[in-house]
């Protein structure tokens, strides 16, 4: 029903007096990926301008908060493709994983869950205490192949507690017990561990850059820690609890004899099962907010302090959404007087909430009572015809009183 | 979660400079009357421009297209009450009907379906050829009885074929056959009529001014006629409508030899079951486009030509309201260049459909996943907020190459 325009990426009009919109949503996820709600929510802005007359540079940004679909954004953004490689699921079984690589080769990324998620065992009881993230070191191999100088790990969803030592394994580190035998895989061993072997260690792990996409801030142990708090949710019970946090204690006790800095009481350090804390003590990997190093991968700083205009969205924009999400990295990254629009598929803020957040105005996608199915199925030209209905509203002649044309950037 | 702020009806700020809203909403059907929906458009609209600064009047105006709510709608917009009288539904039986009068008291309302409607004789089978208007009758002559000068007649809904015989049987006309015996009640006797008697007709009625909303072009018999049209709907059978039709026919001929002229082919005749050929040939009754009926009553015309921003809505918003209801007859009163939006339980029109009919954007309430029950139970809220939404879309500060304020009127 919506004439459809163009869909280059990324497309830019170089037309100094077009008005500038960027479209940077996150997935509407199980709906559609982010990098298709931008084109969608581009349709309608294009056609909305179209309309008024008003010549428009629309750039479509595919956007993430570091959680599942940062892969995918930033693929969409890179304009790359996904590659893959055999590695082994949480309990060890053969499976192939996708990772990414940036167009001029320099930034890789990986996405843990690829490897070590729970989804990938959910075919199978939980096994808290043996899952491990050993499948994650073969997707990082590959990207060392591929001569990566940075690479950005997203550790979200995973279903081992054993503060990274899988990963490390496949790398080359060997975590040995007392009598100097390599421990076997998972949280669960990691009492027995004695000491460490970094002698096999892939050099080129400690040389490239790392980043790992982090929101949690749970330390590596006790009540907050990694296995306290994320542990029941991948199937520890009470006496797993105790023996996985009391793992990763004496992890950071052999980690902290190796590197002289004990970083058991770090923010961050817990997420994932604790794979931040092998990471940044023998990789000295950095842990930022997710949305922000997508941000920066993206030069989303750059595009949204240009922009006259910003959409963007999620499945569900809620209270949670203005936690350092997608929505609330977007409207921080630009600038106070360009309107921000949220396009979503539920949206659950108050009024209140809206005005806190400084989100000029949010809308869902349903056009009447639909079922979640329903609106699913129609998201795309919902999502334009949200755009677009946005867009009249924006770009009709302004009213008496508000003509206050903002100064300075635009 | 919206601050309530003053809920004083058509609350006028004589502030000149202050921006003029006008929420001009039909009702939504089965949720709202459209008094409450033009305050919830009214406290949204406030809230928003409350938050931007800027002085801002609002009008609530409930509005109606002649069809049913049209009796509440100018109850609301005359801030007066609703008055009853004893009367029978369109089986004979008895009933109260509501009718409403201006607060000035020249001018008063009837919905005939109060008296001879549908809903009231659901309860039993539909019986098509006893079913009469004769109910309707003394809603008029309690109007006559307050003095009013003019009558404004809603006749949508209604459950006889009679030609308002009924109605006009109640005002003192006689309908006899070629004896001279007075028909029973219902359209299936007026193949037997032969003459009529008015000099028993309370001449009241003949000196106010009538107008009867009306928004369909049938003629009274034929193919297109009352009983073949609309008789299926009020239970007849092809046998009944065959006689309905005849006994329609019969009486546009004894109507012809009594007046003069042969209503018969003139559109609008066939509207509920005929009741504008004996109000048209035997009191002078206009049929007029129920929207614009209303609107002349509530000076619609002159509050949307003063409005800097028009907001209307109805229950659901689709390609039939493009044709004369509530949001095409605002939208046709509103100055071009003044933004009118749509705010809706639900929206079905395209964007071609949107931009052909000059409304500037239609929103649904829905804000996710919903049944229609769940969007009732919140609709007063839910038009708040999207209309909050909308107002801080059209208030923000005008983007570059958008600026361009309207000369002229505002």
């Amino acid at each position: 029903m919506l004439c459809v325009m163009s869909k280059e990426m990324r497309e830019q009009d170089e037309t100094t007096d077009a008005v500038r919109v960027v479209a940077i949503p996150d997935s509407f996820k199980g709906s559609a990926s982010a990098i298709e709600v931008a084109e969608a929510m581009a349709d309608g802005a294009r056609e909305a301008y179209a309309d008024r007359g008003v010549a428009v540079s629309v750039h479509t940004l595919p956007f993430a908060d570091g959680g599942e679909g940062t892969l995918d954004a930033l693929l969409g953004a890179w304009g790359t493709k996904a590659l893959t490689v055999d590695t082994t699921d949480a309990l060890g079984r053969p499976t192939r994983a996708r990772y990414g690589v940036s167009a001029d080769g320099r930034t890789g990324v990986v996405e843990a869950a690829e490897a070590n998620g729970l989804p990938g065992v959910a075919d199978v009881p939980l096994q808290a205490r043996t899952a491990s993230s050993r499948g994650v070191g073969p997707l990082v191999s590959a990207l060392l192949d591929q001569g990566v100088e940075e690479i950005l790990l997203c550790i979200g969803g995973s279903a081992s507690t054993d503060g990274g030592t899988g990963m490390l394994s496949a790398l080359g580190v060997r975590f040995l017990d007392s009598e100097g035998s390599e421990l076997p895989d998972g949280g669960g061993e990691l009492t027995n561990l004695a000491s460490l072997d970094l002698s096999g260690l892939d050099q080129r792990a400690r040389s490239v850059r790392w980043r790992i996409a982090c929101d949690v801030t749970n330390p590596l142990v006790g009540e907050r820690g990694a296995a306290a708090v994320f542990g029941p949710q991948k199937g520890a019970s009470p006496e797993d609890v105790r023996v996985l946090d009391a793992g990763l204690a004496r992890l950071a006790d052999v980690l902290a004899e190796a590197t002289g800095q004990d970083l058991r009481e770090v923010e961050g350090m817990g997420a994932a099962g604790g794979i931040p804390v092998t990471m940044s003590a023998l990789l000295g990997a950095e842990l930022v907010p997710g949305s922000r190093m997508v941000a920066e991968v993206l030069d989303a700083d750059r595009l949204l302090g240009e922009a006259d205009l910003v959409l963007t969205g999620e499945g569900r924009f809620d209270s949670q959404s203005l936690g350092g999400k997608v929505v609330d990295a977007v409207r921080r990254l630009t600038p106070e007087h360009v309107p921000v629009v949220v396009i979503a598929g539920s949206v659950s803020v108050t009024a209140e909430e809206l005005r806190r957040s400084g989100v000029t105005a949010a809308f869902s996608i349903a056009r009447g009572p639909r079922t979640l199915e329903e609106i699913r199925e129609e998201t795309l030209p919902e999502i334009t015809s949200t755009a677009y209905q946005c867009c009249r509203l924006l770009t009709h002649p302004a009213l008496p009183s508000t003509v206050q044309p903002v100064p300075g950037t635009h």
